[in-house]
């Protein structure tokens, strides 16, 4: 459903952006090929692990990887034009977000997890893959730093819990939602709003 | 008991630290939390990962997020006067040390394993959550340079082990083991001790 | 047999490179081991998580680790000659690369996965050690763009499975998949074999 398809168009954005993070560094095809698997599929893959739920989403799918894969290479192909598409990538990448937070929480509900649990699947599926991709980049991650992100995923997450604990029909949850998330992500982004900064130039050692 | 007091303050001392090493990245409220939580409970998250021993500590009791999310917040507030707390800090991060090596211990040996494994146990609790940090800061890790840490680990394993080898009631092979890493830890700190560094500088490629 | 004999060749000689990038960045000798160890039983250690094959092979058999560490403490004592076995280290890292991937496929078989992951999991038991290696060593992975390794590791991989499709004996199809990687490597490295890099340089953000 709805679901599944923004999911299917989450992972190829995160594959084409983290494919553009690999050609600024200069990495070869099997670079971004490797780099767009992690940040796309990065998330649910380390989501499924800390909460025990095996077979992982690829291992059970494995055509993901060739999604992703092919995603990361069509990127390569269209690179001459990329940057004319920072807002759709950006909006897209905020559709993403939510869906990945959605489908985290629902894997640690399934599991009968603590609601504090569920909302920290959700945004671990949402955010996890970016940060290994700036890890594998050797950046610090860009999520402890810059426009709302991962609290854009914990809303989400929170509004999808509480919804289904009132006894809404899940397809109507999963539309408000997306409804909450995806503008309070796309605020951020044009306004820039960001978490304070914590600043600490004192050194201990 | 003693063990439970002394992880408890363990993980908030590794919470607050993890917090201020963010502070000094610059880092947002959200990413003060989130490199807290992946500090302090990173090396029993590890371990529990590779010694396949499911749920993990803090899916089993959440609060345990709340705590460390909590103390990194709280180190923000407490910012001001945080450089004049290097001692207690590195007091408590000692006998957290030593308190994560022991219970590292015992869960390998709870689910029968090679005392290899049970002594790698321990020690994999103590450092990951400080690697995991380090590699998030972009730093290569402390604990492969700096002063004797991960030894402090072992040598509190090998005691823990071979006390309870010996038929010693458990509870005062704890208090041993404590009684040895301890001192152990705090005289490297005092006196400087290191491992010999191995230096090359030729380069193979 | 073989497999095994070029399974223990093989993390011996990755335990020893990444001791010498220990060395290369100083650290002490607790972090060539630990860096050693790491290289040497990552890549096997990352599969088996992926997979869900538990227990891991060298908490089934710690003298892994024994041989892992006592590998990389070896190679502080050899330091000041090392230099002149590039060559040698260079080959039979590749042999270990060969027999790393067939053993990688080999346990994906043996579970049942889709040929892709199998493929794939051989590429990860062949590459994942040296990632990790450059992440604790805060560097760019070098696989992402050096001469041709994870594309060896797929051949071989390829080869394996089709020769076991074909119902050859187990240990020819063994020995074809060594002799087509292995060289495919080693012409690599002779040649300067890369693959073609991804350059791009417009900033999105």
């Amino acid at each position: 459903m709805l679901l599944t398809v923004i999911f299917y168009v989450g992972i190829t954005v995160e594959a084409m952006s983290a494919a553009l993070a690999a050609g600024r560094r200069k990495m070869d095809w099997f670079g971004v090929v490797i780099l767009a698997c992690v940040t796309a599929l990065g998330g649910g893959t380390m989501r499924d692990i800390l909460l025990d739920h095996y077979p992982l989403t690829w291992v059970r799918n494995p055509y993901l990887l060739m999604i992703v894969g092919g995603a990361a290479l069509f990127t390569i192909a269209i690179a001459r034009v990329a940057h004319r598409l920072r807002w759709p990538f950006l909006l897209l990448d905020a559709l993403g977000l939510v869906a990945f937070s959605i489908i985290g929480c629902n894997v640690a509900m399934e599991a009968g997890h603590h609601p504090i649990v569920v909302i920290f699947s959700g945004m671990l599926t949402g955010i996890t893959g970016g940060i290994l991709r700036d890890v594998l980049c050797n950046d610090i991650p860009l999520v402890f730093s810059s426009e709302l992100y991962a609290t854009v995923s914990i809303v989400t997450g929170i509004v999808y819990y509480v919804g289904l604990q009132w006894g809404l029909p899940t397809d109507l949850v999963v539309i408000i939602a997306i409804l909450v998330g995806f503008p309070l992500r796309v605020a951020a982004l044009v306004f820039k709003w960001e978490m304070p900064k914590f600043v600490y130039d004192k050194d201990m050692r």
